[in-house]
């Protein structure tokens, strides 16, 4: 497997060009590590910030130099605290010197400095938790996002917006209309195409959209990646990326969690079920 | 100063219970716990997680057996990592055992079992950042919400749900419209409404909603509590609040940060700050 640095050595690309390039060279499966209680007991670890370690440098050790990119879940991690969010730090300077990119889902959403704290958090350089993109919540309005926008620019770092999700409660005001007549999911995808406009291939202000919504009337062509939970154990399958993303397809990231992790603890287990994924979404994605 | 156990001691009473009761035994005043670089900085502390530790310990030395409230800002300990974690964690346990009230200000959001999990983390009782309320997103739908609600509902725990919001670029989702025909923001009191409903006095489940905006349509009378960031450096001001909430004013929660912080490090002037804005409210709130 290629162990080519798309992750921290390369900084002086913006995080699309990198994306893009990790996808190319790995495949593009997202691998969620989601490390639920129930994960941790189909490993026979405790549920523990040990377990939790156990767990999570499992998934590193398996699978950092064979898969693009690693998105862990800030929830599962914040559940053991100070001790729980040092494995996530450890986890991310793991995977990026492996040369994969990581996505900190963390859904974070403020206004003004405090958003500006938390871009500070993630996505400069230096920062103890500093990854490649952050998933961040727009319901402050797609405006209070700017100082992590601004922060992404300056550091090459990427940003994944909510957008179009997936579970039932989702439409309630994600389909409302704002003043100028366009859905609130609507307004987010514009105010991402407007960032990656003039961007060659693929900009680095992407969106979250539910793999399994059944279908859209919304433009996904952002020119910006799409990051698409819920492939696997929540119902979405490869085939069915076609079919919600149309030609907007070849810039989803699929992300899957339990399908993955479900398989181990065994490294060999783990790898095939990720190599597996791989190869059904390299094919349905074009790479 | 009295140091009667709502906080940690509590939990066999509802959140809203014991919040009212801080409030009537030492006012109304919450302190934000907003450690910015340039509070940092005015303090004569270096922007490093000991300086962080310094900041948060001289508050939490000065002001946890005065003040009813403190809402720490999760972002600005997130910027430290893990060493910052366990700065927010070491916190909280201190001035609940103070007997203060702690809100987690860090506006978490997801679905399903990340959702569950964030509840873990903040409002189970044994959680090593277990606190009084969170503040959380309800982009995904008022319903994603369930799982926070429910371990809430168990534990004695509260919640403060982002509804409306004082930055400019709050109005362009929070007022779009939604398919029965209320506001964003207008469903989201809704359904803290039907959640307090039945409750004496106040309730446990909160709005977040900018003690700056100008006036409002929405109904502000949710049985529940008014989290009312801004005051002070802001632009908000007590007088103000009669304003904005109307006859709902006496839920409002009244949080303040640079105008408190600012007048540090020495603890008798952080007192007196503290001091001085709990009888402006006291007076304009009815305590």
């Amino acid at each position: 497997m290629s162990n080519q640095p798309f992750g921290s050595d390369m900084r002086n690309k913006p995080f699309g060009a990198r994306l893009r390039a990790a996808m190319d060279a790995r495949g593009p499966l997202c691998v969620g590590i989601d490390p639920h209680q129930h994960l941790l007991d189909s490993w026979g670890l405790p549920d523990t910030a040990e377990g939790l370690a156990s767990f999570t440098f499992g998934v590193v050790d398996a699978l950092a130099d064979r898969v693009a990119v690693f998105k862990p879940q800030s929830a599962f991690f914040e559940r053991f605290g100070s001790a729980g969010i040092a494995v996530l730090e450890q986890a991310t300077i793991l995977l990026r010197e492996a040369g994969a990119l990581v996505i900190i889902d963390a859904k974070r959403g403020d206004i003004g400095t405090t958003m500006g704290g938390y871009a500070a958090a993630y996505l400069a350089e230096k920062a103890p938790l500093a990854c490649d993109a952050l998933t961040v919540s727009p319901y402050l309005g797609f405006g209070s996002l700017q100082p992590a926008i601004d922060e992404a620019r300056e550091s090459g770092a990427g940003l994944f917006v909510l957008a179009l999700t997936s579970n039932p409660e989702g439409p309630q005001f994600q389909s409302a209309r704002t003043a100028d007549g366009s859905t609130v999911a609507g307004a987010v995808l514009d105010g991402l195409r407007e960032l990656n406009a003039g961007t060659d291939d693929l900009g680095s202000f992407g969106a979250v959209v539910g793999a399994t919504i059944s279908s859209t009337t919304e433009n996904l062509d952002i020119n910006g990646p799409l990051l698409a939970p819920g492939l696997g154990a929540q119902g979405g399958t490869a085939e069915s990326l076609t079919q919600v993303f149309g030609p907007a397809v070849r810039n989803v990231v699929p992300s899957s969690s339990r399908e993955i992790l479900g398989a181990g603890p065994t490294p060999t287990a783990l790898q095939s079920a990720a190599d597996r994924a791989n190869d059904a979404y390299r094919t349905v994605l074009g790479y």
